[in-house]
């Protein structure tokens, strides 16, 4: 019998907390000027992920038979990744948006080398700005257009046969969602699986998949601290199909460095 | 002094002529169901491309100093591709769209061998269901959503770096187009350089480079019997942009077959 | 509990018969200039494969759980490939040589819209000149260097992460095969798995992972009707774990053609 | 008349100068260990590039009518990357191997951000370890097989109708150099163009052509500070085709953060 893939849901899990707290993490310039609607948003957001958005995707993930899951936020132990937690995680969905700057750099080098060596990664939404994501493109991937407008997205499938659309119509619909457009300034991925289209006039290469070191990397671009987006059976579907797609094999151990001639 | 791009217009001229030939390329059930719309249609295109979108086209590229054109149609000897035209053809840009089965297999044979040995080809709009693209792509390219509803059309640039979007802006607006949406079903382009947006809710992957055995290939989505795509300056300085790019190069003579030991 | 994953393993059978039948498949020319080496290898033949090697690989391939087998050849009904064969296989893997030309258009179509629904494709050795997979590859993948020396192969692993080279070190090394190298007329996979090197001086992308259409198809080199490759453990690793990669999804039913506006 | 494209060769340059200085370089351990060799290695440098690898190669690339060249070392104001030399480069090559680590981090954040926005990099042989290249990467690109034995490399073309293969044949021989073997750990290449054999049993990718922001990238294996890899006439040619292949283009201005709606 083969052992369930374990997953862990690390959320910078600031947004969902109360708004006193957020304070300290936007800049002041930001805070003044947008103080009305920050309030209002954060408020609204404790409605939607009352215990935090981890909690909320480990209950649905948990579901899938195969798939045992556990939670670690900003506010653990060393920034919840330690190498205990790191040594039971095989694939790591990573939430953050507000506290990107906060994560040590430490913590960012121990994660990448843990994707080198095998380890799925799969940076939710506004991820695409994490330290993480962003060394492991080396490119600006955090450049890309954006507008909280609440409007409709399609996420189209481009890649018909992947294991990641395994279930999945040829689109799939969220009424309501943050936009983010094209130019996104990422390294052309391996497999693009979805675009989006957004009601505003922009596209969007929504599901990304790389392969970086022994590791595989699946950003996948919905998601939001406001919109309902992981109650969407269709969403949590796909993370359960990239969490089976990033896990990791077991591959060749690989001699590096100086090495004798084979003939 | 470099010599001057050799270009070739293929078109199957057959929407700009009179509206009598075109009745014999569509489907009889198809004529009699749109006998109308096609009447409109084609008296339509008489005004835009009244001496074919070959000769439309061939103005506007020679503009360009470094590239000459030439013409050939359907209706020419040996379907305007003989050994001729083609040794005198660095590359191919190819319309069409009623008359796709017109083309005789010997013919599609003899471009693709070119195409091997490193003529350039640029399929236009519906020419993605040409025989030569089909074979091309070893999938049904044919297959895509389409409708002709004249609504607006954004192509998003996806690679800023590449040469083909040299001079364009960040994105390429055609107020009123025919819809092409995904899924289109073709190879993953070894490179995607615009994703267009439809205002009814698709995505399409609108231009997509190809290397295919010598020679490089460039799919280019715009372009309509109808809407005067092809007088759109940005249009046009991506077609010149894809002719510099799909030239052939002074490539290596490779021997196939038996061979003896290097070593 | 999940089902087997059906493989259907077609063999043109010819090499592992008896010399007088295969007579009838090569040419003329051919067979008078070859006609000592012909005969001592069809002899040799019999002693490594002697009930063919899709029997050979299909006992190999069974004692993998997860997966259930049968054969097919050209000499059987419709070539082997009755819509009743193809209804029930998952993935085909092919063996080619000598037959290819007898294998009817008509057959090739048949197994081509299978691939294009999802089924997987595994073409060994020398079907990379057969015509299903020039087809699917739009290229002349039959032109490579070649040389049957029976000198030393070394297959390195480029992608460690990638399900196919789970439980494989970072190279698989055989003894004595036939040598095929560069420039290898493909399209550019969408992973490549392996990259061979050779005794005598040259190289080869000798695992190549491509999507078309639905389907997956994984192209292995290795495998030779004199040189006993498919009695090496790592190499039937290979096989088995690229069944599972090219197993078909439950991927989203496509509507192609003419749609109504989404908005 | 398109002007000259603007190259600057940057170099260590440290080979090259007295083994005293290189001294400071080597870790002690590791001088030590190969005091003897060293001695040895960087007198027989002195013979082959007196004035600098950077110095052969301007005078190499400068034959190029539409090439003009300037060089710069980590010796010079700036470590040789004020802001005055990237304003006037469009490409810039980087030679470097011993003092990888000496390089600044703020001049490699400021040669990264000029890659961002559009200058062309072709990083050399040993600086594949660079810091600006692997950070481009994202991933350990320092990480391969390698062994100074002097043996042979082949280089095989696998791109025909590439630009950067432009009057190049089907493969190009080095008597004498290191060996670089793989697994390399880099992302797949948006382009592989060679592929190399060695004589002790290992392949390579060779040529690898990246596109990253408005970038372009292409690592080129061949050279080397004791063989004499730079005097090959092939060689010289491929960086001159690189040179023109990774230039600027005049691209989209791109509006990246929070944008209004376009429809």
């Amino acid at each position: 019998m083969s052992k369930d893939i374990q997953v862990t849901i690390w959320n910078e899990y600031v947004h969902e907390k109360e708004y006193e707290e957020v304070k300290e993490f936007y800049p002041e310039k930001f805070r003044q000027k947008h103080a009305a609607s920050l309030k209002e948003q954060h408020q609204s957001i404790q409605q939607i992920y009352p215990r935090g958005i981890h909690h909320s995707l480990a209950e649905k993930l948990k579901k899938g038979k195969t798939i045992s899951v556990q939670t670690a936020t900003l506010h653990d132990k060393e920034q919840g990744l330690t190498e205990e937690i790191l040594d039971s995680t095989d694939v790591l969905m990573w939430w953050g948006h507000v506290a990107h700057a906060k994560v040590k750099d430490k913590y960012v080098e121990r994660v990448y080398e843990r994707v080198m060596e095998g380890m799925g990664l799969i940076p939710l939404h506004s991820a695409h700005a994490s330290k993480i994501f962003r060394k492991l493109c080396g490119t600006h991937s955090q450049k890309l257009k954006w507008r909280e407008d609440g409007q409709k997205e399609r996420l189209w499938v481009i890649a018909p046969g992947h294991p990641i659309v395994d279930g999945i119509g040829e689109c799939i619909e969220l009424e309501s969602t943050e936009m983010y457009g094209e130019h996104f300034d990422i390294p052309d991925p391996d497999k693009i699986i979805f675009i989006s289209w957004f009601e505003g006039g922009e596209v969007f290469r929504s599901g990304c998949c790389y392969y970086r070191g022994a590791g595989k990397i699946f950003y996948f671009r919905p998601g939001h601290e406001e919109f309902p987006i992981y109650e969407n059976d269709e969403i949590i579907k796909v993370l359960k199909n990239a969490v089976h797609w990033a896990a990791p094999v077991n591959g060749p151990q690989i001699k590096y460095g100086e090495v004798e001639a084979r003939e």
